[in-house]
């Protein structure tokens, strides 16, 4: 067996020792006789679990009492419309700040349950900054504001949460929740695929706050209604038994490591090596993201010529770091750096750059 | 390590050598460096993983090639709505069977997208037995007919596919699914939860008929949309990538053990020893359904005197047979025999069943 380095936007690398302890028990979990797949959600063993992440969850980010923690399925992008449903009433309008691809798709799924407002858009600058926080123009009787902290195919960042006044804050946090500590009382909503920073796809983690339970007016199935999940402990239905363990399996990871200070630091010298990188090639490697808006999670970057892209590839895998192939919709390369990945798979993807650009400069 | 006889009603037990192939290789999946679960589900790697397991499966159940396959996720509840929210337009009417509680369940879900008609129902029965078809009031207008060929928890089971005439005969397949082999033709959709007889929990498997997917007229975001999962090859947006790969292991499984109609034998002689014992056993355990409506997949059962209740499930445990506790609603037992569960494991249970009989009668 050999592990690579994996630099996946997502499904991403996941922590090597979570990887290591689910193999183990894989079989038979704390000894009970039975895969933690094949036990109901509802006896007493998954129970435990279940809660036991949702209390290292609130832990690892302070989660005040007045949220609701929700494990759900559908991916964010399932959110991106049952957000509006159950958050703005029928004529409602929101507000969306559109820094890249998936704030794009939020606001396509969002259309057909609420009237939406682009507040702020880097569109006409390709995305390679942020929209300045006073160019928005939010409507105080909006349901809610929505802005993606980190959007991962086009590499930035927002530094700070935004400033929104009285109306709530909804943010997709797939790509950076747990990369650093937030202080959640800044957001009504705050929700992210887990195939990042928690663990395999098909989860999401939610936290909302209570009061905004009580908001969806709209006939719709139970299933869609956020407040009867928040009142079932998110057991309205069979949840995804196997994410759900393996989020709680890095949320310890994660306290073991030093919690969200101990990742931000670690997440920021992962960051600096690799742009540093970059931006010391001579040209050979350029990221064209506004400095004050880089992403430390995702770093899309091209070569002075795409010719030599294939090249790269091909001796980038061979030199045992796998993912690096740019989204579609940029081309060139895409380094994602989670927590999962560490300094030394950054190290080691580096020392390849400076090597083959080297040899093909 | 040890493996105990599990009869969980969902999650329930997979088969042994799909958890252990899983095992081996999950950190380093077919030597590629990298879990499956760490893999961009785009990526040529998990593709061919995905279409084999489509493939394995149209094999199994011989799906027409006028038939969609999709990998979804939500649970078979979260389809309860999106299926008349896809299949029926504004102020269409749909017919409902209703033969136990998860019927009860789809109507509820699906009220606020269909005019709801309970066609048949045993209700009136306590849900003993099926409603004759005969009885049912069907309409020939209706966008569809909504039935569970097997519910789990009151343990009945159609044992053949009612005929409807023209409109799309929609099954809940999640607790009988792949149990035997099946006219895919006689449907409109077929749907099932993945955690009882196809993989962990997380995944639904929905066969639609190609036409049906052109019904979808009401506004909704397009993750909701069947037609628009099916272009996609449901990969619309991220899957949950470990539920098709366990998906796609017990797909091989089932043909290496020879397919449906090896497993229907399987799953017919399992039943047949557990229900023989129970009519054996003097009145000792009972089980009140109609012999021509019991289900071949979940057998609940009481014993005599209630009173012996926790005695049975505490004898049963220390025995090695796990999770017989029958469901709330019902009380008593209820022994699940999906296609996991060996002939051995119902043996176990029947030779205990006997020897606390002997003890306690």
């Amino acid at each position: 067996m050999s592990r690579l380095w994996n630099f996946s936007a997502g499904p991403a690398a996941m922590p090597q020792a979570v990887l290591e302890r689910a193999q183990r028990e894989l079989l038979d979990w704390q000894g009970c006789g039975a895969s933690v797949m094949e036990l109901s959600h509802r006896g007493k063993l998954f129970m435990g679990l279940a809660q036991q992440a949702e209390a290292d969850l609130r832990e690892l980010l302070a989660i005040p009492a007045d949220y609701a923690v929700l494990f759900l399925q559908g991916g964010a992008t399932q959110h991106f419309g049952q957000i509006p449903m159950n958050l703005a009433g029928e004529g409602d309008s929101a507000d969306y700040i559109v820094t890249g691809h998936w704030g794009e798709k939020a606001v396509s799924e969002a259309a057909p349950y609420v009237k939406v407002n682009v507040a702020g858009s880097s569109k006409e600058q390709h995305y390679l900054q942020l929209p300045p926080r006073d160019s928005w123009q939010l409507d105080p009787r909006a349901a809610y504001v929505h802005y993606t902290p980190n959007e991962t195919i086009h590499g930035v960042e927002f530094h700070a949460i935004p400033e929104v006044g009285e109306v709530p804050l909804v943010a997709d946090m797939s790509s950076n929740i747990l990369s650093e500590p937030v202080d959640v009382s800044r957001f009504g909503l705050i929700y992210a695929g887990a195939q990042k920073n928690i663990g395999p796809s098909g989860l999401v983690v939610m936290i909302i706050r209570r009061d905004l339970l009580q908001r969806a007016t709209r006939p719709m199935s139970r299933i869609f209604h956020y407040a009867d999940h928040a009142a079932n402990d998110s057991m309205l239905n069979t949840p995804n038994t196997w994410g759900w363990y393996l989020a709680g399996l890095t949320f310890q990871w994660l306290k073991e490591q030093g919690g969200l200070t101990a990742m931000c630091e670690r997440n920021r010298a992962k960051a600096e090596l690799l742009y540093g990188s970059i931006d010391g090639s001579g040209g050979f490697y350029r990221n064209p993201i506004d400095l004050a808006a880089r992403s430390r999670m995702n770093v899309p970057f091209t070569l002075h010529d795409s010719a030599l892209d294939a090249a790269f590839l091909k001796e980038s895998e061979a030199a045992g770091l796998l993912a690096l192939k740019g989204h579609k919709a940029l081309g060139g390369m895409r380094a994602s750096l989670y927590n999962a990945v560490p300094l030394e798979a950054v190290q080691a993807l580096v020392d390849f750059m400076g090597d083959f650009a080297k040899r093909h400069g």
